[in-house]
């Protein structure tokens, strides 16, 4: 009576998040039990219902929802609750929970969002303390989401039939990823329909300009500012179309921060953990020998196959050469990825050593150093090509003699060595726009088949093995399969559903931002070299959002909608690669203007002060046009600003209405201006004036009483005043003529 | 019966502002006497009790005071609420007025302030609508609080006998006259407590290190870098003590401002005036030609001049030599403040035209043209010097021929123009030093004694002017002494000190706050050329802080206690100068290396590329380093950020706490968690199960109800799997034998 297959892909069970507790990590049975038990009540003692099922081996599934509407509703408004104090709302939500919740109804990110909450949050903060992976909960693997495989598949449909994104695409994104996610997509759109223009310039110059055109790379350089400053704004748009402006400012504690010392605070009673500035300030310092390291250690390994290889294709012509050629990409091949793990180990090492509060600090300052690294792993092959290869080739090469001694044993004849006399090499000037062309697209494609072929590979493999395990298994004693057996019928299709999701690798929107914030770097720094660059990527990232659409759908456990109201610290990763932008574009301008053969290897016709003057101009030019694009889009003003604009205007209309009732009680300045000024009333304050010694001050405010009367006063002034004027004008006159 | 003089200066007689009403300009009588009425009325509609005095000629006084406390509480209320929809406090004051007093005092600025806005703000916004000097209120000539001379007196003597101020010195000059006002001390007090620094680093640099010593450079760009960013964050500091952190924010309308429609917006019925931001935009496009004019038209005047100087001082023999080395300066004397004020006409123009929103953004743009201006009039002639005169002097120096020409007629002797062929003629390399010394020495002192003779002279012309008058005006009638006269005897002396006040010129900030940038500027760009700039700077800036205080007490009105929360716009050019310093004094010290002789006029000495490669360098340096203080500047922490934070925490406190007090009503999740499963309760369920249809989703949850039923269920699993456990340990065992 199993349910068909379609609907065990059309029903979630309403469970909101499946929990899976890998026991076979404890090695007492009886401590496994008592912790599974202590996290069903955790779970329970929330407000989530929970029911088990068994997993794959050693392993079994909490599934949870939400007890009632009732104490999820309690709970949402408490969240937002808390945004509105935090800034993230303008105004406070509805005093009646169900009123909030018509007015503003709860979406399915941000239920997901407010569940995985309490499942994860400390118990002082009012969740249940589940921390997956981490301290007694180690044996908790993980907390996901399970997809809903039908709206998927509707995403997937819709999005490979049309061209271009709509905002209600990012809407939905939003709606069911959350706003971290839909951000990823939001900016990768953005980028991809900004492409368009330098796809299609690009091409033209190509066919009509050739490389090195100064008309493609200021316009490049004026796209790529255009760019960054755009989406600065639209990331705030944004911000506030998914109501999440400000969020980043909610900050959640760092567990694994260390204070120096915990101080109550006299005034509010508040502890503090402090950790000095000061004394992170000195820890940070160490980035310094951090980047040196990571350049010393990338640059020196890059370098030498770099030279290897020109020695390789360019000089050396003894035997093996066609295999010898493959020797520098497979040194790069195995080097680089264990240099690349052992200096992320380090970066996270030094960024845990400079115990940030708050993940959000944390976060950044990893970021920032992952962008170091692949800055230098990425841009550095090119660079030495540009500035170094190209311009001073005919003085470095000869000097890859040292190589020739390793080489001699294998080469038979001496003559294979044509040991290059300087005037004699010449430089291989196409060498730096093939290895453009590599990077934005041979890897690019590469790149992105892997993102797609390898994890499917992966998921193949593994449930191939599971398979072959527990036939073994099941030749052996026949318990595994059974184990599965036991499932409900009607059940079965849906928990082998679940157990493969659990399966699954979980979604870092952070690799796939790091992707094509690198790739813009491409086009911000050497696109110049090969103008088609932009066509490429467009080509590219068309395909690319596709594909990650498919591969969180399909790759992936659905990703916690987390809430985020910028793209973060790559927002400054993408002003630096347009600033480096301006420099590189420029100087390859300059150096290789020579109809796009560059120096030659000749570095006495290149004209220092030229060099350096282009480069001057280029860059400030540059920060002065940045600064008038910003200055301009700070004007815009966007449906976004407007709906803000428009909320605080309310809010503001509608805090000052409550507050003025309140003042209708005050005694009004106005009343007491129509006073009249009755001879009671006076006689009345000569009186009091009398008997409380009258100071002058009294005195002085008792000549007048009411402005009646000071009118009156007045006009006399005036009166007497402009029939002395006359003479008084006379009187000037007659000093006009005495001088 | 007359008071001593002395009680005249210690008493105010309780008058908060004094509006000096001069009906001399309405030629109509009846209109003066009719408006003066309307004056009277519109100051008593909104609570201020009036007395009027006679002025001085066609004038009168009309005394302003709030008619009581009560009423005027009633403002402070309304304007702290105010304040707090704004975010510039960060709690809402307490409701009951009394206790929101009793817990905040009022200080004397905050109280002369608010009266202020209830004489100027307009009658919609709920003040008298009086705006001096402008449309009907033409005939108001000013509105002027009265100092408080026992006070100034105490301040004055304080000031001349301590050494430095403190931050309760300031805390002072802010409750007396302002957050503006205080803001301009407490920078010039920063600035003038850094100028310690280089003055002692620099005197040690001018007698041990000659002058270009590119240590000095280094270090001055270093102290001009961490100076501006430091002060940033003491101005958010400072902000937050004085309670007007984000009052920048609380945008006063232009009344100037003309729209170019107005639309009704149908979500909040808010009406909003609109000028498209792009049009403004194009307008603002006008700057470029301005500053390009400004450029011209004062460079035209400097350059000229700066030619005469060169060739009668240095080529030129003839006649009159001794006369004529002076016509430059005299050239220079006239034209300049023409020129100037032209060009000020012309921003202030420029600035009317942009058409701006807000009395803030029109004051900043405004304030960015003068920059301009200032900019080229006091920094161009160093340059040309520096940068023209000293490299290509012998180049340029010939063509000076021009002038033998005009000059030819004087000359009785060809031979006393020496017309310098080229390679005989030697430039002066002493010219650059000596103009520098002569902008940071002379021009400085020169210009503190104007500022505090000019105004004494003015006064004491004017006063005896009317003296002389009113001698003459008895002469002949003997009416104008006689309109004193009537003065009730007792205020005669507190008059005479009222109508001088009135006769005393507007303070304005901002013409102080100028000087101090300007003077920053010769610190940051040229002092590398005279390393004792800062030590001149550090004498003057005693002197001149004193002497602004003297200024505001003695030779200006009381100024209007504005509050701000920054030094506005001339921070911006603060930051511009640091960088400009930058290039600079490495282009100096690079130009001048040669024993600050400096290329003497060879530019076939100076290496293009070296030149640019020392600037470029020393930019990127500059900018690396100013974003490291600006990340260190920005961890540091302060009593203000300390206080702000604490406020905030004990907002969000309040407010949650009032907010969970609604939620206890709900029903809270944990409350369900405790459920115990009864015999019945299941059996209920299963009823209602069986009755309703139940879909699988139903049925699913229907196998375990309450936690520990799950917990149970999980139990059985673990036991079963940990049973099962060492079999398949074994089965993966034989896997790998059979490998």
């Amino acid at each position: 009576m199993a349910p068909p297959k379609s609907h065990a892909l059309q029903t979630n069970m309403d469970v909101d998040y499946v929990i899976s507790y890998r026991f076979a990590k404890t090695a007492d049975k009886s401590v496994a039990i008592s912790q599974f038990e202590k996290l069903v009540e955790a779970l329970a003692s929330v407000g989530l219902q929970t029911s088990v099922r068994d997993g794959d081996n050693d392993s079994v599934l909490v599934f949870v929802k939400a007890v009632s509407d009732e104490h999820l509703f309690g709970e949402v408004y408490r969240s937002r609750v808390r945004d509105w104090i935090h800034g993230v709302r303008t105004a406070a939500p509805p005093k009646e929970t169900r009123e909030a919740l018509e007015e503003e109804p709860l979406y399915e990110a941000e239920r997901l969002r407010i569940i995985y909450q309490l499942i994860t949050n400390p118990v002082e903060e009012g969740g249940a303390g589940i921390t997956p992976k981490e301290g007694e909960w180690k044996s908790v693997e993980s907390v996901f989401a399970l997809h809903d495989h039908r709206a998927n598949k509707d995403w997937i449909r819709k999005w490979t039939t049309s061209w271009t994104l709509t905002t209600e695409d990012l809407d939905e994104i939003r709606n069911r990823f959350g706003a971290k996610v839909a951000y990823y997509f939001a900016f990768t759109q953005s980028y991809f329909a900004f492409l368009v223009f330098p796809a299609a310039f690009g091409a033209a110059c190509w066919l009509f300009l050739g490389h090195f055109s100064p008309v493609y790379g200021i316009i490049s350089c004026v796209w790529c500012t255009i760019f960054t400053e755009w989406w600065k704004h639209q990331e705030i748009d944004l911000a506030v179309r998914w109501d999440v402006r400000g969020v980043s400012r909610i900050d959640t504690k760092r567990k694994d921060f260390r204070p120096v010392k915990e101080i109550t605070d006299a005034v509010t009673g508040e502890k503090i953990q402090i950790f000095p500035a000061t004394k992170r300030l000195q820890r940070q310092l160490l980035q310094i020998p951090f980047a040196l390291g990571a350049a010393l250690m990338l640059g020196a390994v890059i370098a030498t196959c770099f030279g290897i290889e020109v020695f390789i294709s360019e000089v050396y012509n003894g035997p093996f050469k066609s295999i010898l050629v493959f020797l520098p990409t497979l040194i790069l091949t195995i080097a680089n990825p264990i240099n690349r793990s052992i200096l992320t180990n380090f970066a996270t090492m030094l960024t845990d050593f400079e115990n940030y509060e708050t993940q959000g600090a944390y976060h950044a300052a990893l970021t920032q150093k992952l962008f170091v690294i692949d800055f230098i792993a990425s841009y550095l092959p090119i660079f030495l090509t540009a500035f170094v290869y190209v311009p001073f080739g005919n003085i470095i090469v000869p000097y890859l003699d040292i190589f020739n001694v390793t080489v001699k044993p294998f080469a038979a004849d001496e003559k294979q060595l044509r040991a290059p006399k300087p005037g004699t090499f010449t430089i291989n000037p196409d060498r730096l726009r093939k290895q453009v062309v590599y990077f934005t697209v041979t890897a690019q494609v590469v790149n992105l088949a892997l993102e797609l072929i390898v994890p499917y590979l992966k998921r193949r493999g593994f449930s191939k093995y599971k398979e072959m395990q527990s036939e073994r298994a099941a030749r052996n004693g026949g318990s595994s399969t059974a184990r599965t057996d036991n499932d409900p019928p009607e059940e079965t299709e849906f928990l082998k559903r679940v157990r493969q999701e659990a399966e699954l690798d979980v979604y870092d929107v952070t690799t796939d931002l790091r992707e094509m914030v690198l790739q813009f770097g491409y086009l911000s720094l050497f696109s110049v070299v090969w103008p088609l660059t932009g066509a490429s990527f467009l080509l590219n990232d068309w395909m690319e959002l596709r594909a990650d659409a498919m591969k969180i759908c399909v790759e992936m456990q659905r990703p916690t909608p987390w809430r985020a109201d910028t793209i973060g610290p790559w927002l400054d990763s993408l002003s630096f690669l347009t600033w480096l932008g301006s420099l590189t574009t420029s100087a390859l301008v300059y150096l290789f203007s020579n109809d796009g053969l560059g120096p030659d290897g000749h570095p006495g016709s290149i004209r220092g002060w030229a060099l350096l003057l282009t480069v001057f101009f280029s860059e400030h030019v540059f920060l002065l046009f940045r600064w008038a694009v910003r200055v301009a889009i700070s004007k815009l003003d966007s449906p976004g600003l407007q709906k803000e604009r428009r909320e605080q205007y309310l809010v503001r209309k509608r805090y000052f209405e409550e507050n003025l009732s309140r003042l209708e009680k005050l005694p009004k300045a106005k009343d007491l201006g129509e006073e009249e000024i009755t001879r009671e009333g006076l006689e009345e304050e000569q009186r009091q004036a009398s008997l409380r010694e009258a100071t002058p001050e009294v005195r002085f405010w008792a000549r007048q009483k009411g402005w009646r009367e000071t009118a009156k006063v007045g006009k006399g002034f005036i009166e007497r005043a402009a029939v002395e004027a006359p003479t008084q004008r006379q009187g000037r006159n007659e000093t006009k003529k005495e001088l």
